[in-house]
């Protein structure tokens, strides 16, 4: 099935509005893709256009009101939203701004705008000050209550986040067609993006990865056109959607006989995600996580962290760092994702998707093998 | 050649330098992609995570400051950047900000921030805030410096977005190949990108369309299970990525013979898009184009405009709508795309891309003819 049944959004808004009630709010107000779509179920890749901002009400009491350009209309009318507001955007002069002004006003505030770590006002600086002076309400932060309600996912969430688990798998179980000694990167990551596309994902909003002997010098860069050499160490990271969920997990295989260094860190990287699988338990910290990988891997804190929460978006919630003090809950779904500086300049990573489960954790992917296995 | 010379990111920085200056403004400070990239030519999928914020300072002299997550700054140094300063993000205590306040100090204010139409301020307000107090400057509307730079492509950048359009022609050439009567649309949607990837496209961050006798009731819906039927017109929109830089393009095909309707409209939205073609000449203004193209299609607004400006993002910049009194400029890259309601709730679309040129607007994409093809 696609997407949810009615009752897991009124569910996500009996469940925020309660919450609103505790902190004082009178609404809240969001802008952002996920944000909106958590409580509306309005799923489009239209956002990649920056151009028209997009609202969504939830009120204290009583149903949600979106505030939207006239060219989403008919989707989000096949939602569960019913009091849907629209105005001919892009508009030079009032971006919809005095019709979220009104919508506002009818509902009161505090208006709480989500403030907190990973958020951001997706409409213009200038545009806010406007609806502030407009509205004549107060805005104040959100207190994290979209932050906190999305990190912990349904049965039907999790359901949808293993699903493409599920497909970028089986994509992954196919590399040995693509990749091969003088294939140029950028041509695998290519072929990568359609195997993901031929086992079922709709779209691969993220591919990343690297090649080289004992690794790879960051895991961030877009593929270039060297071509892969004997004794190379490829990865590929993807985070593929089905149904606007993702998978965010990678592989790491060798081209011909991998040396003892790159065999080794893979080893290790293998048994520190065991470590942090081990220590995933609900009321664990995420520093414990993070403690249990570090131990093995010996840090490997270059890119800031060992993993985070997954979801509706490549990378949500909490991070696996030796500062964040979250609290492991039943439901939350986290990567797993150790890495290793195996050389100067060169390092692996390893990376699984897991759920938090009251017995335990649950894995979302098929772990890799201590063996990195050689194309 | 990816990238671009170092001579073009100066000439950016230069542009924007004496734009500041005329402004009175000490620093410009840029949080989203495309801005970043624009002066620095980062260029990473890692945007997709939305859990760190990245900052480029550029200084009303001297050189660009990036202040960056520690896991970039391997791909920033490949940049022509190179005053970059890093932190272990994300840091739940403080996510880049006093860093960020000490470089802004030794700059010095006002900091400008893009605040202007389309614009967002990628990185949470709280920290907004803080930011605020911790560098005691004071920050004002970034006078829509970025934006029109960037409205004004040079060669170089319209050479990159001609290639990716030539890409998505091939892959709309094959279209026959993958749509029939009985192929679910959805897994024409997957297909369709599997083209695009083949036929050079780095990844496909938007693809839109839709399905049915006498068109489609929305462009921006995800593709449904349902199999095109005989007397369907089929339409796919697509924004493909090469080296950074976009196409923003459609085709409609009919399966089997077309209706009368169908091919009426067809034709009629060819005659329009050649009447905006006629009319997108410099010193024009955007609604000049639109009111070309309206005259012939009798209007068609329900999506508030009819072409955009494109490059860097699937839309930037000026809107073809009747209160867009932006003016054509040669160097900019816009597309036409009218629309017309063929029957109730059923409605069709063409859409092409030119750039402007002193002596007339040039075809970044091959021309559709009036007639539809069939499959």
């Amino acid at each position: 099935m696609r997407g949810f049944e009615r009752a897991e959004y009124a569910a996500r808004l009996a469940a925020a509005q309660s919450r609103m009630d505790a902190a004082g709010l009178g609404a809240l107000l969001l802008t952002t893709e996920a944000d909106l779509r958590y409580f509306s179920g309005f799923l489009t890749r239209f956002w990649e256009s920056p151009s028209r901002p997009w609202f969504l009400i939830l009120p204290r009491s009583g149903a949600p009101v979106a505030v939207i350009p006239s060219i989403g209309a008919e989707l989000m009318a096949k939602t569960w939203v019913e009091d849907i507001r629209t105005w001919a955007a892009p508009d030079p002069w009032d971006d919809g701004i005095s019709l979220l002004a009104d919508a506002l006003r009818e509902i009161g505030g505090p208006v709480g705008v989500p403030s907190g770590r990973e958020t951001h006002l997706r409409m213009p600086l200038g545009d806010f000050e406007l609806l502030k002076a407009a509205s004549g309400l107060s805005f104040v932060d959100g207190h994290g209550i979209v932050a906190s309600l999305r990190a912990v996912k349904s049965e039907a969430e999790i359901t949808k986040i293993a699903t493409v688990c599920a497909v970028a798998g089986r994509a992954f179980d196919r590399v040995p067609e693509i990749a091969r000694a003088g294939v140029p990167l950028d041509r695998v990551f290519r072929d990568f993006q359609r195997l993901l596309l031929e086992e079922g994902a709709d779209w691969v909003p993220y591919l990343a990865g690297g090649a080289g002997p004992n690794g790879y010098s960051d895991v961030i860069s877009p593929a270039s056109e060297t071509p892969l050499a004997a004794g190379d160490v490829l990865m590929l990271d993807t985070g593929a959607v089905k149904d606007g969920y993702f998978c965010d997990y990678d592989r790491n295989f060798a081209i011909g006989e991998p040396g003892k260094a790159a065999r080794d860190a893979h080893a290790r990287l293998i048994e520190a995600t065991m470590a942090g699988l081990e220590a995933a338990t609900v009321g664990a910290l995420a520093s414990d996580v993070f403690s249990a990988m570090a131990a093995i891997t010996g840090g490997g804190e270059g890119a800031g962290r060992l993993g985070h929460g997954l979801g509706m978006q490549l990378t949500e919630g909490l991070s696996l760092s030796a500062k964040d003090d979250s609290v492991l809950r039943a439901g939350m779904v986290i990567t797993l994702e150790p890495g290793i500086d195996v050389a100067p300049g060169r390092l692996m990573v390893h990376e699984e998707n897991i759920v938090i489960r009251e017995d335990g954790p649950e894995r979302l992917t098929s772990f890799s093998g201590a063996e990195m296995p050689v194309i």
